[in-house]
């Protein structure tokens, strides 16, 4: 029996073991304002990660980032409320801008600091982006125009769970502007690859792209894409969108330019996001019952060193022969940018030193006692192969040079190594043969972890679509895509017994 | 007589020359939120080269960074009101969490979503930042802290100037908590010198590091340290500051630890940051009549290729001709990293794209033609040097790999010479000779470009230095900083008579 370096295992209690490794990790805590997490260095130092591998994609692909205003002014969602059913109005709303003494020791908002226009804090900047598009576009010649902003929005959630949904998060919000509809869906779906790619090779989270059906639509779109995540316990996680606007923006925000041939036209637009969201996917992909497991190119330390220390006089010796290590480390690349190495010289003892990175994840930990230090070795430990088939810890002494001449290759075996693992489980967990409710009904009844089915259907709309969406609600389910490499539909489609004309993905999500 | 490319010069009239800069330039432009602006992606290119710049220095000094809520409780401020003096109380305040509609076509915040306590959006992130460092702090073996964010912040401003003072600004923030005084004095003057080399180093913004005097104190700091840099109008811009602030906000978060003897102790705490402002900073600098001149190693473009197209059968040529030289300088490095060399193919006519660089202040603008392909040359424009002495635009033709092969020496050229303009105009206005108060009047009442005053004084404490304050005020003068390399004073106080025990800065300000 292995003894895990956590309270509560994923099998015992999926939601616990979530809540468990942020807390153990040090990734986010509670923060004391409702809805709103901190989130510290490791967690904070794989968005950072994110942002870069992500940024680096964004730029190469044309656009260019900028800032947009924090605050958006009530009137703005008045217009947008008008064009856009399903408009969510749980939003933070500024109505003062100053605070006075309440008489009573405490502070107050200043009655006399009344804003005249409410000012609410951006859930999205579609509309104020919209209203600087309309003013930057005149000709065809101002088209395309492709940015991307870096910010944190606001949406009050009333249930809220740590970097899955909270009130505050960070994100990317793409937009763009075209001259057609063609150039616009091509960007839609050039961004829906940039994210399946960016999922997979960076985060090595295996993703399902494809577009989702009109109920999951993003409110306004034409069209709406996404990346689908299978967490540890089957769930479905939406880990990005890609949206075609087609013109419902560019009409309510006057987004028209002349084309070539001096007629005035409604600029066709795109949107797409991806948020801090995709940290709690990794926890819930690559996470084990002994903490985090951090895919290497996006930790923030992929190697980490702890000296056995003894407050004694050899110590010094054995962080010369660490900084040796970690100086040979930092000359190495490894997926093409140089290997990131610290030396924990924390006051800490090195078994909770040990333990901790263990449960923050960090993909490789070497610890140097005095004899391996004799001997020219370290002792590494694979945070992807923690244990022994005898249940111990698996720390491999190896020789110091040998282990800085194989690091790199070793940090892209882990990194290919928990894709593969993730995608075997994805793909073992998708089921396509289910052709009746029935069996759905079983399917998804039967407890444990059912994962997602991929079924055949009609594709109906409206009204026919809603009784859909009751219905699997009555089981706790939803329409996550239709998966873009999915094989032909045949056959009757399960809810309407109309003929099939393509296959979508049913799951329990987050 | 030149014909300069913005309507306005520094010389007519610096302000609306400072406007034109920022609109012609495509840096930033109003948003339609009061106070708050839209920064356009050259703005936020630069912003983003600083955020990396000085992002490396922060973590190389051991900082890590992390992301602390948008929103703070109320009652957080209640306790430091009562705590610091001065504390400003121009917030923006989120009173209720939904809209619904106002029954007259427009949205309203609903009055059954009023918060039980409203939210501030942070002026700062001391109060909850304090309240995390309390829960992080238990024992010695905790401590130093060295944290950082990078964050948009909102201080409500009456009177605001893009980029100098906007309602919504973005920023880092460092806090920083300590076992001893000398530890956490140490970080301060450590992170001051970090902004100066920064400052100095990729923004070629020669700077004054100094202590500011107690009036012009952080609320709540024991020492307020700041760099100061000095516009073409000779007024001073107060570029980053760094605090020691004792164990002022430790009491009032209760940030204590159990010390190695096993008693308890405050921890000393730091903070220190720097904001979008600078980029108003490097305009005011570096600028020029023909618009922005962006220092290389921050410039987002280094190198601009522009080929001059005409629609006909040699523009492919053109743009192969062009792509080898892309390919060339992105080859390269400059400053350590990879040259930046954007060929621009927008459908706009080649002269207005000239232009349109150097009022965006690229630091090299490359033009090609069919006549200088068949050289196989390119004409070189140098922003740093864009006018003959006959007044004509200085277009150099070199060949095409002799350009290449000396792009590199040529942008560290361009920024040591923005870096030595820049000294030499801060070296010539600052004056030391005046010492008696009516000698000041004088000098400041000249008119002109008058830099700034380096003066002997007593360094008066309280009803004392408001007297000072006042008086300057009055001429619309501040006492800027005490600069850390000055010479001992001698003689008497220019304000009070006593004896100076040091030389302080007085200028107008930004």
């Amino acid at each position: 029996m292995i003894k895990h370096a956590l309270n509560v295992t994923r099998e015992a209690d999926f939601n616990a073991w979530y809540q468990a490794v942020i807390a153990e990790a040090d990734m986010a805590e509670e923060s004391g304002v409702r809805g709103c997490m901190v989130i510290r260095p490791w967690g904070y130092g794989i968005w950072e990660r994110i942002q870069r591998l992500l940024d680096d994609r964004i730029k190469a692909t044309g656009h260019e980032n900028c800032y947009f205003p924090l605050f958006i002014p009530l009137s703005y969602f008045a217009k947008e409320a008008e064009h856009v059913d399903g408009f969510a109005k749980e939003m933070a709303v500024v109505t003062h801008h100053r605070l006075i003494s309440d008489g009573k020791g405490g502070l107050m908002p200043d009655p006399s600091a009344k804003l005249e226009e409410p000012l609410i804090v951006r859930p999205t900047s579609e509309t104020v982006i919209g209203a600087a598009f309309s003013r930057w576009v005149q000709s065809w010649r101002d088209l395309p125009i492709l940015i991307n902003q870096w910010a944190n929005v606001v949406r009050w959630e009333m249930r809220t769970r740590m970097f899955l949904r909270t009130s505050e998060f960070l994100w990317q919000e793409g937009h763009t502007a075209h001259a057609s509809e063609a150039e616009a869906r091509e960007e839609t779906l050039k961004m829906l690859e940039v994210y399946r790619d960016f999922a997979e090779t960076c985060l090595a989270l295996p993703v399902v792209a494809g577009e989702k059906p009109e109920n999951e639509r993003f409110p306004g779109a034409v069209a709406t894409y996404s990346i689908e995540a299978m967490m540890q316990d089957g769930k479905a996680l939406q880990a990005a969108t890609s949206h075609f606007l087609g013109t419902t923006f560019s009409k309510a925000q006057d987004i028209s330019f002349q084309n070539s041939a001096g007629e005035l036209e409604l600029a066709q637009t795109t949107s797409w996001g991806m948020t801090t969201r995709m940290i709690g996917a990794a926890i819930m992909v690559h996470g084990d019952d002994d903490g985090m497991r951090v895919p290497p190119r996006v930790a923030p330390w992929q190697i980490v060193i702890v000296p056995m220390l003894r407050d004694n006089d050899e110590d010094a010796a054995l962080v010369v022969y660490c900084k040796e290590l970690q100086g040979a480390l930092a000359k190495l690349s490894a997926f093409g940018e140089p290997v990131r190495a610290l030396l924990d010289l924390k006051a800490n003892k090195a078994a909770a030193k040990r333990w901790g990175w263990v449960k923050k994840g960090a993909p490789v930990v070497i610890e140097v006692g005095g004899r391996d230090m004799a001997g020219g070795n370290v002792s590494v430990i694979r945070r992807d192969r923690l244990y022994r088939e005898d249940g111990k810890l698996d720390s491999a002494v190896v020789g110091k040079d040998d282990f800085a001449g194989q690091a790199a290759s070793l940090l892209e075996e882990i990194q290919s190594g928990l894709y593969a693992n993730a995608r075997a489980f994805l793909d073992s967990n998708v089921t396509r043969d289910v052709t009746d409710f029935a069996a759905l009904q079983d399917f998804f009844g039967k407890g444990g972890k059912p994962g997602w089915l991929e079924i055949a259907w009609s594709k109906p709309s409206g009204a026919e679509l809603d009784k859909v969406v009751e219905k699997l609600k009555g089981l706790k389910l939803t329409l996550r895509n239709v998966p873009n490499d999915a094989a032909p539909a045949t056959g009757a489609c399960i809810f309407t017994g109309d003929p099939a004309v393509e296959r979508v993905l049913v799951g329990r999500a987050y």
